[in-house]
């Protein structure tokens, strides 16, 4: 990690550009991080890739920054959403963050039969999302979408979008992560999603219905059952790796 | 996950076998879970794989268990040890569950120059450790040795051991998930290690010395900066995948 503060704003950063800062950031960077008028920071908005800034400005309530020059391009994740069944608060913040880490391009919460959760918080994981993304050096930021029903999300499942739907009823029969490239071959700009199911399993229902799509790539993550946080994780990654910006 | 409770215990697990309960355990299953006499709950002690029992005594600081027959045979994780340099309490703790879910064999804790944290609770660890087993259906427990200096490790490495180094100095280069399966072909059964580096980076000195290793194979976890606890889990995936026992 770098020692430089990164902060992800919503204004323009083209060079030149003079940036207000919000309270809260105002509070972050000269009350908690004690910086000064002169000192330097990254910023990045989602559009402009990451930028250097200098503290023209330092209150208690507010100042401004003036970009210098970028330093990032814009690096956009793969076209990758990913779907997961709400459960603890601790787990459910840790997979959005992971998430954001590690280059999904959207979050979709999704309730299952089985979901625990009823409730999200949509703005805080959206947060959560942002403080990922600054931590991790991205120039991008993943949206949180709201909670929808599993079942309204695959009524209106876009036509070309691929889904990996990790099942856990494959667990100690012989994986099949080949699914992904067997068929299929590299990812390159396909879109896909993956999709997590909650603690408790899918329904008997739901998985018959998720084997009876073509778009719908039945992978195994193991022999050993994984908790979903650990199972949204190591799909990211097997994804990343065999079709995403990993390889 | 099974809602049948399962529970790690040291003592044999032979069929008709009686096995007297902790007075921790008996809270746990009498107290908290409300089990009583015939109640069936599942067993393993790291030798015998796993077992179903009856409940034949409660009470409230003891009780008795009968063995009944065995459901599951041992199944050894691959020999793989995951090296880590602790951090925060929540993601040590965090690190050595995920390992326990995803098959590490032991667990090293190590601390390096940028290692923040000079302290473990190898007990509260090892605890973790036998959580996440009881959780994911494992019917084996990692190890979770005590804190050493990696230097030490380095000095001791045992030869034939192959050593995993996630190198975020690569982060940003071509990856190298190849340089695994390159020179090396299926893992099978020869003796791995992963080691993870602590959220500041390894110094200078201790990633010169680790390239220098013939034994020590360098990979990139894709092109974000990962956090040390994202990188564990994606390590351990991306080992399991190509070496390990997912393929």
């Amino acid at each position: 990690m770098s020692g430089t503060v990164r902060l992800f704003v919503n204004d323009d950063l083209g060079e030149g550009q003079s940036v207000p800062l919000s309270r809260d950031h105002a509070h972050y960077l000269f009350g908690v991080m004690r910086l000064t008028a002169g000192d330097r920071i990254l910023l990045f908005n989602g559009r402009d890739g990451e930028v250097s800034a200098r503290v023209v400005e330092a209150g208690k309530r507010g100042g401004t920054l003036l970009v210098e020059a970028v330093t990032k391009p814009l690096q956009m994740p793969p076209d990758l959403w990913l779907l997961f069944a709400p459960i603890k608060k601790a787990r459910t913040d840790f997979i959005v963050e992971k998430a954001a880490e590690m280059g999904a391009a959207r979050i979709c919460p999704v309730a299952t039969e089985f979901t625990n959760s009823e409730r999200i918080r949509q703005d805080r994981l959206q947060a959560h999302a942002v403080e990922a993304a600054e931590q991790c050096g991205g120039t991008w930021v993943p949206e949180v979408a709201g909670l929808e029903k599993l079942d309204r999300v695959l009524d209106d499942w876009p036509a070309d979008r691929q889904l990996m739907f990790c099942d856990e009823a494959l667990v100690g029969e012989a994986a099949s992560s080949s699914a992904l490239t067997g068929g299929l071959g590299r990812g390159g700009d396909a879109p896909w999603a993956i999709l997590i199911g909650p603690e408790g399993g899918f329904s008997d229902r739901e998985r018959q219905r998720l084997r009876g799509f073509d778009f719908a790539h039945r992978v195994s993550l193991g022999p050993r059952i994984l908790r979903a946080d650990t199972a949204a994780v190591a799909a990211l990654t097997l994804w990343q790796m065999q079709l995403g910006d990993w390889t």
